[in-house]
């Protein structure tokens, strides 16, 4: 199968993510004095799926505060990204915000006191704002596609709903959640979009700074599900995958960083992209980690 | 029980450990310029316990390079420090070197072509080339109190054998680790002894300055066990906790610092260790995180 | 709570079952002979919930035969009835036909090629004709309340699909099965239904006497979920509970034996129901096991 | 490899047992009345294993009557003969005495008050008084080349001692139960010895009637570990399998049954032994279920 090889795989579940043609490749690097680089598809919009997960939990944060560790956790979960497991040990309650579980209370948690229509609106504002262009969108092919193939996601919901974490009917919920996943960014945007955990000076103030601390905590440790602990021996930053091949990382004070490449390791997360960004880690001496 | 109030409860598995009087609080943090300061009780010695296993990896990453890989992972467990769970699905490989399960393969590795003597050896001229002092040493009490007690430990220990993930037999490879576990310095001592891993000029050179980045990656991801995300949260640092009470964290580039007391969380972590990192930290701003 | 005593606890989760009053209790015994033996509450309709599953693996037996063994097994869980743990890594197959996920695949296979509607026209008939009672019926409102509150259940439903193992709309399964255990028997109604079990000359002949043989192992071994053992040893006879408080026992040859009783252990069988059993089986000394 | 063929493949991990030929196949079978029928390598000795754990059930329920149950369980485990995790999550408690973890702590409960070579010259004693055969023996052979590669027991008896579930020495109660596996028996012995399992007239009784059955229910819910469903489906007899190839299973009332097969099932139990007395239960009718 052509799109088996070092490139890894497209995300075979997902029918509208099957289809993207996986010898694509771009990346877009922003600096914090605002300079801008891209190379390759750095301008073709793809979904960014679970990248999306770091604007929803930022959203999340913004409205409840610490409130919402209540109801997710901040740690590892060391299991796939889409793994039940952990929900029957741990009553229902998802071990952090990035695995599918954590990221639907998290869309559940957002959703107290909002419509879908709402709540995915304020998304996509925050997105807009964060990346300063308002083009950004929904795919609703996307969305559509994600709900009709989401059966792990609807046991994910219903399950924490019979543990009472899941405060809305899990259509509800879940319709808002593929919709957010399917939002459709090009590297660029998304590099862009990124500035707000820099720290850096130019960037759009959206959250608090001890709060982007946090936040870059958790990609870092949570970020690339069961592959976390790799990412950040490899590459040294803090970053978050989605299964549409993106990857946005960030260099505190100094980059946001988008890379973009269909094909995905086993756990999910884009390997050409991954490995672009670790060559630039070690070039530039980027990480975090001395 | 009087050990068990805000302070948390001394390690009571190991009895010369239950011993100690958990209103002891010690500080000590090295600066990249040299500078040194300490507070409390930072010349009390106590058991490093698995803050040994940062000094064992950088042995064995120094003698077998990335080989060691092959026999431990690199990824947070979400589990326990002496769980057992994940060495029966992964077939005796553990997840990481940190915690218990990793450490002493790591030091089944260490072992190969030396005999437990030589690597204590080894291990004690690194500490102590690292701390720049001599007088570091082994705790034998500790050491014999660890093997009475320790069945868990041989439980982890004769399964990976089992699956040939042990080549020694296993009372050698837990007599080399409940030693180099025994392992004894002051607050002062210890925060010397981090400076390698801080990639600052005037520290002593004892490993790379890849391996050190890879170090801290690991610290920061796995170094508190099933708490190790909440330690990136709120502190956000690169540290490595031991049931002793003591925590040694890096700020890369800025300081090394090292913090002891007794009392622990339920995850086997100092609770007023933790506290104090967390708001040096803070008040610092040295996050590795923005 | 009045409920909770010696009695047990009336399973609170669906509504329609928490309102019963769990001072009841009936049994029936049906000879091999005929004769029938009624006490207490005897006469008096209760939901006979999970008891169902026996009829509709008949019914699935009779329909697909052993086809049905790739789909699910015959192996005690070793877990709760409702637990997903072992879905996961055992990818959709559910280890036995007695636990809710064997049970909901179970009726999935029996939806091919029928309507909900004509597959419980199927059950009723079968379990009419095994009780040559027509004025068995389906208690709408439990059904209804049943799915109202079956989170779990379609957690279940939802993950089986997932991985191919649910052939129909989870909404689909889950109707015909919240309808199944939402039939309504006595005591006397049930010990008759049961006589096909006992291979006894005068019962209804419903399945063949090899398949008799199969569905009383797997009662036995799987009948009462993770207290299937326990039952095995107190008891000695194959029997199936339902979180209705009712339990059907089968003595080979002998006997028919139904006995309610509302009030559940912690693993959702009726209390009261297995001590009568218990008492009833040393008394007559029939034991299958010597 | 010759050994991997329909008869299933001979137990590799114990080096003596590895060396037995795998193409011999013997039975005998002990009817109520007295009469015996053997066939093929009825006259061979080979290594019980596993079904010695019948026979150190008995004689512990003997010396503690019900407070065993205070540290083992009667439920089957869903796992591997050899597996850690429930020990895990239930502390330390086997769920049954028919798995590895399950039979250490039994023969450690038996060793209370007594040396191993007593406990052995009990267990020797009542098997050879159940087979009115005092030729009986242990191999000592192979309980050294059990000794030599039993890590997993060791884990097994390690992990239970660290939750104070083992009271002895691992050392010791490991080194009685590798010789208690380590008996030695033909089939025509076996059967003999099983004798006391029938509740017939005739029979040796060792143990009483009550606890006849229960050992019974044990051996049919447990006595296959996680295929004892399957043996129970298709068999319909207690029974109780060893590694060696052997299997002790028993018709209440009418017979004791032996068959003898080294290639095993992907589970540790006999293929060809299986077969056997599947076949013989379905052409005698002996079936407990109808």
């Amino acid at each position: 199968m052509a799109a088996r090889d070092l490139r890894g795989e497209v995300a075979a579940y997902i029918p509208e993510l099957a289809r993207v043609d996986p010898r694509q490749f771009g990346m877009a690097v922003v600096l914090a004095d605002g300079r801008e680089f891209a190379t390759g598809d750095a301008d073709v919009p793809f979904s960014i799926q679970s990248i999306s997960k770091v604007f929803m939990l930022a959203l999340a944060l913004g409205k409840l505060g610490d409130t919402l560790w209540n109801r997710v956790g901040r740690e590892p979960s060391g299991q796939a990204f889409n793994s039940i497991l952990q929900l029957e040990s741990e009553r229902g309650r998802p071990r952090n915000p990035f695995i599918n579980a954590g990221a639907i209370v998290t869309t559940d948690a957002v959703l107290d006191g909002s419509t879908p229509r709402e709540a995915l609106g304020s998304l996509l504002r925050f997105i807009r704002e964060a990346a300063e262009d308002d083009r950004i969108h929904i795919n609703e092919a996307v969305a559509r596609s994600e709900r009709a193939t989401g059966h792990l996601n609807y046991a994910l919901a219903h399950f924490m709903h019979a543990h009472g974490n899941l405060r809305h009917d899990p259509d509800l919920s879940l319709g808002t959640y593929f919709h957010q996943c399917a939002v459709e960014m090009t590297c660029r945007q998304l590099a862009r979009s990124g500035r707000f955990l820099m720290n850096a000076p130019g960037a759009p103030r959206l959250v608090s700074a001890v709060r982007v601390r946090r936040i870059n905590a958790l990609m870092l440790t949570c970020g690339h599900y069961d592959a976390s602990g790799d990412f950040a021996y490899r590459v040294g930053l803090p970053g978050k995958s989605g299964v549409g091949g993106g990857i946005l990382a960030i260099a505190p004070g100094r980059a946001s960083i988008a890379a973009w490449s269909p094909g995905l390791s086993r756990q999910g997360n884009s390997l050409l992209g991954t490995e672009a960004i670790e060559m630039l880690a070690r070039q530039t001496g980027w990480s975090i980690f001395g």
